[in-house]
């Protein structure tokens, strides 16, 4: 079998293996007619299906549905969860012992291939061996059992912790990281970062706080709590606490009877698709909205400290924009000082076909401070500049400061994402998906809207009609799918991800548009 | 030696065993002199000193102090470290693998009796034996590598881990858990939950948003981002990201340059001590406190959602105040309809010699919300009113939710703490470490000022006159302990910590007296 794959599938099949006792059933090479099947669903060549060898040798070939969703124990389950905890937004009960791979067993021993992987925060594979080791380990033992106040008792191996790991993947130009507890915390923890470092430029380095600021600040009161902004974007989703939900722009769901700081937006593009067919309206629109940021920058009513901004707005509903309108972007907030923070907890760690996707722009320098988590299955954000850690202790700090088991988890989901070279192994498999999509976008125009995410690894979105049916009914195909914002399917598959999920994907696609 | 034991502690030293490997001495009985020695200095009677037989049979007798702190390998490490994370606040870089339940120790093998316990944080002893066997189950095991986003893709297990743990030690009259990852995440909810609630009082039960509302929330304007505050009291630490730090009122530096709502703040009793000769001015002081209270929730230029309190004012510097100002609180934020959280993530988990510090109050009324985090291992808020789940799904959300694997952490923790007895435990402990202290104040007037805690646990501070200088030096005779405020010691001993241990602590701090 091995003999008659070529290239990287080859040493990937080679050498995963499950530890882990599972219910589901071995694996087998996908049948030739399925293949044939799926291929010819997707109105793709067969030989363009290279190689079916899953990373996960033990991973069922299909989906398996044999209850409705949720079915008969699941019902139970729900009924009796809603009595110490809200199920209003519950999706699915599930059976992670029983989850493999890119498949996610539910409660009733339904088996769907998941392309929404916990809000994309699975980066490779549920019980993926790597991580069992890294979870049974002396190191994880005691980063469980002893946890530390890092900032004040960081264990010996902390520095090692950082540097083999989670500083080994710094973005370019980037090599700092302070640790948090997921994508709101590394946000906020990025904000107040950005404004200690905009008044120490205006106070002047090495100059004291004054007596008025000290007093002010524990009123709340300028000019010790000073009027100072983060600029984001509308449609932008960057988090739901205090600060981070004050840049959150995508839904009043998110927002509403929340008190929030009077900080600013800008429009983020709103590209027309396909993108070949609208060249110059998409130029003037990122013009225009490069535009609106310098107007924001130079007249808000107080200083912006920073702008934030997602490579790919997610939760808002999919909107990409160009790297040319990024590289602006860089260039305007240099202009004026104000210092660019890439959100990437959703983007980071692969799925775009780059480590972090804002790699995909070229700029001429780095983003002043990259956030990240999910994937990661951590949380913080990298930066460069020294003057960004504060200018004394205890200024940016909390009792734990992240959590060194999750960190250990990263770190191992680095070395799989290397050994395997799954961000490359992501591009391609995104660029196969991308194209069997763009067919049945041909084939359904009306049921496959402003497809997106071309060269952007799996990271692509269209709109649907009929959006919240279709991803129901995409459940009783075996597709645990999600959405975004108001119209937008939106696929945030792992980096396991091979062309024979792909083709299984887009076959269930069409069954459900055909039916 | 164990049939000369009496009562729980018997029963506790037959029961834990150490399953871990330590390059830490064998634990011996604490010598007959030394425990002689150390009730003298504390002017204790010997036949007060109970029992020596420890939780941790392999826990060392005392602690052991070999080169300065830090010593030459730590030196060397902090420098390495300095490269990648910012070592100005650190105080030891640790060694957790070798350190044992109350004992800590560094990079060069000092081992020091730890009663600071990062940050209040360590519940129930470095490389506790029932923490190592939860950190290795298959549960443990799922929850790291199989994250889950709680809110949508719960596992079958969810009802079971909250039921059975997290939610059996709920305050009385709360029964509703809300989980998140770190004290101020949980703070920050639980204002999240306030102010959803106090706007679904205002807007009737079933009316829906307006579109002025949910448009206006977009652009972070009233009335879809409402003028509404929390109310928190001077001197006290709910946290640092941006609605937590805009209730945070302990020091300038938590605070300064960072922008943040304008919400009101009362004095917190500042009680004189010893507190019987201070009976009346006591009472003038929590009156007038309470008389500010009102104040503000009848003046402040917006409606207060919620007033949010510390049972015991920690960071800010070790503030108590009396059972009575907490009723006469609770009945104050009744009479106005205003919201009253109490922030346990330092005070819960048994140090004060209750499960929760509030149990101390005797509230006719449970308090709204109860947050908890630090002891912990994982954060949260508990609730019983069903209105505080929003009435709308996706308002209280986040990916993550919290951390199933803390959870676990935090439910070993609960039957640790059940089966031996620790709480009741931890009362007695702390009267018998209190009138050591008690009997050095007198002794040591100038050095002792202010204590504080009688009747709390373990959770005692002081006055010293020379606070910093002090826990230096207390490094030098084997003692890791903590301050608070601008002069308070203050002692947060883990809930192991038992008598014999408070003997070394009291002549610890009698020779550094004497020194």
């Amino acid at each position: 079998m091995l003999s008659t794959l070529r290239g990287p599938s080859r040493a990937l099949a080679r050498k995963v293996s499950i530890p882990v006792t599972s219910k589901i059933q071995q694996a087998r090479p996908i049948h030739n007619t399925v293949r044939k099947h799926a291929a010819a669903a997707a109105n793709i060549a067969v030989d363009s299906v290279s190689s079916y060898e899953p990373f996960f040798p033990n991973e069922p070939s299909r989906p398996s549905v044999k209850t409705e969703i949720p079915g008969p124990k699941s019902k139970v389950a729900i009924t009796e969860l809603d009595e110490v905890f809200d199920t209003r937004s519950l999706n699915m009960i599930c059976d992670y012992e029983n989850s493999i791979g890119n498949y996610v067993s539910d409660h009733d021993h339904n088996v769907l291939l998941d392309v929404y992987a916990q809000i994309a925060s699975i980066p490779i594979g549920y019980n993926n061996p790597a991580l069992s080791a890294v979870a049974s380990s002396p190191e994880m033992l005691t980063a469980l059992i002893n946890r530390p106040a890092l900032g004040n008792f960081p264990p010996a191996s902390w520095m090692n912790t950082l540097k083999s790991g989670i500083l080994s993947v710094a973005p370019k130009g980037l090599n700092q990281v302070f640790t948090g507890m997921s994508g709101s915390d590394a946000n906020e923890c990025a904000y107040k970062a950005a404004f200690m470092y905009h008044r120490r430029k205006e106070r002047g380095e090495g100059a004291p706080f004054t007596e008025e600021e000290l007093q002010s600040a524990m009123n709340n009161q300028k000019p010790g709590s000073p009027e100072l902004a983060i600029m984001s974007f509308k449609k932008g989703f960057h988090g739901r606490l205090f600060g981070s939900l004050s840049t959150t722009r995508s839904k009043p769901i998110h927002k509403i009877d929340i008190p929030s700081f009077n900080w600013p937006q800008a429009r983020f593009p709103q590209l027309k698709y396909p993108l070949e067919e609208f060249v110059a309206e998409n130029q003037a629109e990122e013009a225009a909205c490069i535009a609106e940021v310098e107007e924001v920058l130079t007249k808000w009513h107080c200083p912006v400290s920073a702008v934030v901004i997602e490579p790919i707005q997610s939760e808002g509903g999919d909107f990409h924009a160009s790297p040319k309108f990024f590289q602006d972007l860089r260039a305007v907030t240099q202009k004026h000082n104000v210092l660019l923070i890439v959100d990437e907890v959703q983007t980071g760690v692969g799925a775009t076909g780059k480590f972090w996707a804002h790699d995909h722009w070229n700029l001429p320098s780095p983003p002043d401070i990259v956030t990240f988590s999910k994937k990661a299955q951590t949380a913080g954000y990298y930066f460069g500049n020294p003057q960004l850690r504060p200018n004394m202790a205890y200024r940016q700090f909390n009792t734990w400061m992240g959590d060194p088991a999750r960190v250990l988890l990263f770190n191992t989901i680095i070395k799989e994402v290397e050994r395997l070279n799954l961000v490359q192994h992501t591009a391609e498999t995104g660029d196969y998906l991308y194209n069997g999509l763009a067919e049945l976008s041909k084939k359904y125009p009306g049921e496959i809207q402003n497809l997106r995410g071309k060269g952007q690894g799996t990271f692509i979105a269209w709109d649907s009609p009929q959006r919240d049916a279709f991803l129901k009914k995409m459940k009783t195909v075996g597709v645990n799918i999600g959405g975004s914002g108001e119209s937008a399917v939106r696929l945030r598959p792992m980096l396991i991800f091979q062309k024979h999920h792909a083709d299984i994907l887009l076959e269930s696609i069409e069954k459900i548009i055909k039916a």
